[in-house]
């Protein structure tokens, strides 16, 4: 099943879908945010490569990054996890010191934390946050002329779980993008100061191109970026020469970097620390079957519907 | 592990575990109460002996049984699901109908759903609900010479797993207490609507004994029941005795009846409809070691730490 046939699905069988959409439901009477992920073991994740302390980080970090895209403070989570039944109390204790060391960065309390067996490791995380901002972000808030900026840099943390995967000699920096991520709470919190009205954000959860593309097809707007004004860091270029691999595929489609991208008016985009907030494109004209146009010094690459469907992110294969 | 091991486990790890001991946590600055329930496949129950509808319903009122117990209206729900890459989309339209019918009944909003694959299925629900009444409803509560009251009928749901699990004829009623339980949310609300003080509220989702004994151990006071005096439906009796089993056994020990576990004091016991809140006991003096103490006729039962543990329900024993 893809991710567009699953949202078709429940559109269909609820009587009010109108809070589905982007990663996080804005609950208007109580002013808060609310988004739910979940990681499930040798599917997200494979206690071969991470530790029980960096799989608790991560389990609330995935669930903090999809608050930083709505502009929200993190203020509460909820954990449920399920184990098997031969699990050593120590497991748990370390997961939970995981869970702590994040939420004690942000300031967040855990509400409650119930335990269930299982065959796999499953960890579901619910995380609220608060509206700071009184505008929305919405992947369909992109319009035309737009700047595309992004946080952070790209492709570290697929190239790391390549690495792990693949058993390949990598820099700390990279196995780290992949084991723990940090969301980019503060930046969201900045962009929540710095905006007049409704803008598009969207996390790099699933890949820099996959924001594009639902930012484009939630806005219908098509998209163009310079993926030369992608920052990337050296230890990925050299860790892809090394292996005799193209460090741009890493950038354009590996998941799990958890940056923000977003889409604002050229007013917003000036007031904004371009080191921070750095721009790479731009959003083009109100297009119904919306593409994303890659541009890379003279060639250009234009992502359609058929292109995204067959390299992006699928929900339901193995991720590791 | 056992659930109190988890629970002390929690309380080493997290700075700040003021929120946890009760099924949903109150988060006073939002008004809200919030709980999380996982259902995982054989574990908590298996599709041989269920529907994706059902099981869509049941994994939304589990949760909603808890929201019961807070004396809150449910008004939120966000839903996590982990499924097998090979599930049909029916199995998901199905189950998404079950959770929509459930909301429709409750008037409660589906904030999100986000689906992943697993080898098992695995359905995480996040609920949350209002607070209505200005007292509130937690295990601790219970004090001294307070009522023991109970809504429904005990034991119909874990004979209708037993009656499952054997292949053995039963009536529906004792079936669909197991498939389709229904929460207690409208009697919560009268609750709600009646109190005038803190009260001690507890869902029987892990039996009746483990709701007294919880009641007992958090608010260090023993209890005694009547068991003569619990409501027990014809069909399980019948059940029973064609089966040759003892039903007092489903009635005390078994899970998932999702009945409501109430101590209150005099003055609100005899505000409360005697048909809808079933008196079956008292609250006894303070105990550093409380137990629950049973009686049948002229036999006492006296169930204490030993006896509550080798019997309760065990998080990590297969269920079915």
């Amino acid at each position: 099943m893809k991710e567009l046939d699953f949202i078709n699905i429940l559109k269909n069988s609820l009587d009010d879908s109108s809070l589905l959409g982007d990663d996080c439901a804005y609950l208007k009477d109580l002013g808060i945010f609310i988004t739910q992920d979940t990681l499930v073991e040798d599917v997200h994740f494979t206690m071969y490569t991470t530790s029980a302390y960096n799989l608790g980080r991560k389990a609330v970090s995935v669930n903090l990054s999809d608050l930083a895209a709505a502009l929200s403070k993190p203020v509460y989570i909820s954990v449920s996890l399920s184990v098997p039944n031969t699990i050593k109390d120590s497991f748990v204790s370390e997961l939970y010191r995981g869970i702590n060391d994040v939420c004690k960065e942000y300031n967040i309390k855990v509400t409650g934390g119930d335990i269930t067996g299982s065959e796999k490791i499953v960890i579901s995380v619910c995380a609220i946050g608060k509206k700071i901002s009184k505008y929305i972000s919405s992947r369909s808030n992109a319009r035309k002329g737009d700047y595309i900026l992004a946080t952070g840099s790209f492709g570290a943390s697929s190239a790391g779980l390549y690495a792990l995967q693949n058993f390949l000699y990598a820099d700390d920096f990279l196995i780290n993008s992949q084991i723990n991520p940090r969301p980019r709470i503060k930046e969201g919190l900045i962009l929540a100061d710095a905006i007049n009205s409704d803008i598009a954000v969207m996390d790099t959860s699933d890949g820099l191109i996959d924001a594009l593309y639902k930012i484009a097809l939630a806005s219908r707007h098509s998209i163009e970026i310079d993926i030369n004004k992608v920052n990337v860091d050296n230890k990925l270029v050299n860790f892809s020469d090394v292996n005799k691999l193209d460090y741009k595929n890493f950038v354009k489609w590996g998941g799990e970097d958890f940056e923000l991208i977003v889409a604002v008016p050229e007013n917003i985009y000036l007031n904004l620390d371009e080191n921070i907030f750095r721009p790479i494109g731009r959003v083009l004209n109100k297009d119904i079957s919306p593409c994303v146009i890659v541009k890379d010094n003279d060639k250009t690459e234009k992502i359609t519907k058929d292109i995204f469907e067959k390299y992006t992110y699928n929900h339901f294969k193995d991720k590791l």
